[in-house]
């Protein structure tokens, strides 16, 4: 038997557990699930023989050392900024590594350490960062593989609620953290490189500049951008590529309601508001607009955002029931963004029967034989229900791929690592395939940013 | 002879080194001014024989201990963050202390000491904190001296250009430091009190909520909220009071245009813009607009900001000259921020015949034997040249004539001060009226903010 430890019962890790227990007999796996919740590791177990769930509190040295000898390859699904001390213990005894996480500066230092003792540690091998890399690495290699000069890389990914489920006005649903959601976009401009030339997007215009995305059979969606559109520019071989993007996806018309919350002020973290636990949410939308003796905060707001009566907007707005007198916040000491994001949490919520959605769009430009030509990729995984998640599905099906992968060593490139190369990527993309996570990539006329090519 | 030690021979020390040697000979006064650099302290004293110009560092311990050690009194006009030695020395060799500047903690701290040693230490005794203080406090006094109960204060005050020198489309030029008016409204939320209610008003909206003040023979001003404006609620006791803010003036349609500025991300000083110093102006505005191969940046500014070709906003960013694609930023690792001040800054700069002016508004809204009253209280002061300008008489001479009043033992209150009790304020305002610093106090109909208030 090949042991498996894997830290972290939460929800991200359903998948991943069900592909390797489902391949425990044929591969000889046992998986040991460890978690501070053991009632988590044991429900995800479900009883499977080559299942072992442990409660672990990683701060506890002994406790997560002696489990870590045990194994033979260890995933850590926790938080990023726990992975460093397991990362050193799995050197100390010379261990694999497995996480979905960005590659952090404590982790980098010890690539050193792990390709002198043959070592595997695979990172940003989830969805974004994991499925992004792969899918684009390819596209990009074959390019240059036929004597193609990129030109231009713009990719997005959103994660959002799956049609059937898509029952709100703003065609949305938490289905990940929603505090990143409220606070998305702040703590720094965004900024990329378009047709040559850096661009700044300050916060206040992030979502008025969005550009659409139509995906065959799901229709069109919006994209903002991100503030990181340049951080994998050297790593994918972009440096002299023209615009390079990278944005979130949204369903088009989130962006801008969603922009009106942002210029009244309701996502701000930087401050708490007077009294926040007995406001309404009333009060709370008052807060930010002038007083007036007679004039309804509903008139106010219209007046000072400019929202005609019979804008979507507005039905979005009410839909939140942020106008609401009798419910209170209820949050001590709260910030605008806690309020806010308490709001929404009653309104963005999946239901059990829900189901969510993952899409990624990549645009390939490049220059062949003079010709400019342009390829797109696309790709949506649907959840199958509250546990099997598409988000599930999507950050945890190439973290156990590539566990497999590794302990099969058929993945034996040593160090810290991350998916970006064709011995990593290809078998790995090519098993997604049956698990419903496919990339259609078309042909299509470069357009670019110049009107003048497009046929009327 | 009194021997009084100043410290600090800037811009703002001129009309108070003025007053102070006009009445050395009938005062019986010596003045000693410290200045890191010689020649402005020489430049200052001007060969008066009651003057004496000294080179100081203030971090040089024992030269400063030896000349504080001389003095009868000291002020410090240095900035506030290098009071605080100058301080404990007075502490040590039992001195009275004047400075213009807002009390810092480590200030306060000193209060005990300094009433322990009979010890004047009179700060906030400039023009804004200063006189705004002395000034708001004595209608304040005056209205509950007749039984009368505060309901609405509302103060403003602004840094402008004389009528006679206003020569650009802003109305505005920097006469004081320009960093400041860049980064005005950041660094966290407008915060006042409007009728009862807490209000908030985001950076990105700060601009576009101005209220709109007429001064008698000035005509009309317009007021953004200022950040701080409950910071003297409680010290001026209005903690009951249904209204409380705090604003700055600026000409009308100052803010409109200004809040373009700020919309583009022009004023973020959070991160340095790639290639700042080989950029051109031009370079530097389209770095805030989307990519288009043939449309001018001018064209998707407009755009972008909606603003129409007949609108005088469009003549004043064109008067900025940010369209300038030969003009050079020059300046390496820059902010936007700091970039638009190097930008300002040449179209902004007092000419040497140019004057400045000061403008102070209080309103005063109260209840009197069941009636709802309000006083109005402006003043205006206007630069006589570029030595004495309104900025150094309105900050200098309050600092002056506290001096000399408590050389003189007419202000005799103990610890760490600042001008809000009758005693003080009184015979400062009073004198302040000979050097043409006069309020204007009218009673007009109170209005507060109901318009059923309003005659048509």
């Amino acid at each position: 038997m090949r042991n498996i430890l894997l830290f972290g019962a939460g929800k991200s890790a359903s998948s991943l557990i069900k592909y390797l227990l489902d391949k425990s007999e044929s591969e000889n796996l046992h998986l040991t699930i460890a978690d501070l919740n053991i009632d988590l590791a044991k429900n995800k177990t479900n009883n499977h023989k080559n299942a072992t769930p442990i409660a672990i509190d990683i701060f506890n040295e002994s406790d997560r050392k002696k489990a870590i000898e045990k194994a033979d390859i260890v995933i850590s699904m926790l938080p990023a900024h726990l992975h460093i001390e397991i990362a050193k213990d799995c050197i100390a005894f010379k261990k694999h590594m497995v996480t979905a996480s960005y590659i952090s500066p404590a982790m980098q230092e010890l690539d050193e350490l792990a390709k002198k003792n043959n070592l595997v540690f695979m990172n940003e091998i989830g969805l974004d960062p994991g499925i992004d890399h792969m899918s684009a690495m390819k596209v990009l290699d074959e390019i240059r593989a036929k004597g193609g000069n990129v030109i231009l890389f713009e990719s997005f990914c959103g994660g959002l609620v799956a049609p059937e489920s898509d029952s709100n006005l703003w065609n949305y649903k938490f289905t990940w953290n929603p505090r990143n959601v409220v606070l998305a976009g702040q703590g720094g401009v965004a900024k990329f490189i378009q047709e040559g030339t850096y661009k700044y997007i300050p916060y206040n215009k992030l979502f008025r500049r969005t550009e659409f995305l139509e995906v065959e059979g799901f229709g069109r969606f919006e994209a903002y951008a991100n503030r990181d559109s340049l951080k994998y520019r050297s790593v994918y071989g972009l440096d002299d590529a023209l615009t390079v993007y990278r944005g979130t996806m949204r369903r088009v018309g989130y962006s801008r309601a969603w922009d009106v919350l942002v210029q009244l002020g309701m996502t701000d973290d930087s401050y708490t508001m007077e009294n926040s636990e007995n406001m309404s949410y009333r009060d709370f939308t008052n807060s930010f607009l002038p007083y007036h003796p007679t004039d309804t905060v509903e008139i106010k707001l219209r007046y000072i955002q400019k929202i005609e009566q019979d804008d979507i907007i507005w039905d979005k707005l009410v839909e939140l029931d942020i106008f609401n007198a009798n419910k209170k916040v209820g949050l001590k000491n709260a910030t605008p963004a806690q309020i806010l994001e308490k709001i929404l949490t009653e309104k963005w919520t999946l239901q059990p029967d829900d189901k969510d959605m993952i899409v990624m769009y990549h645009k390939f430009g490049y220059e062949l034989n003079g010709e400019k030509k342009q390829i797109d990729a696309t790709m949506v995984c649907l959840g199958d229900d509250q546990t099997y998640t598409s988000m599930a599905k999507t950050v945890g099906l190439p973290v156990a791929i590539a566990t497999l992968k590794i302990l099969n060593k058929e993945i034996t490139t040593y160090g810290v690592q991350m998916p970006i190369t064709k011995e990593i990527y290809l078998p790995i993309l090519k098993e997604l395939e049956s698990y419903g996570v496919n990339f259609k990539e078309i042909e299509v006329p470069y357009l670019g940013y110049n009107p003048l090519n497009i046929k009327n």
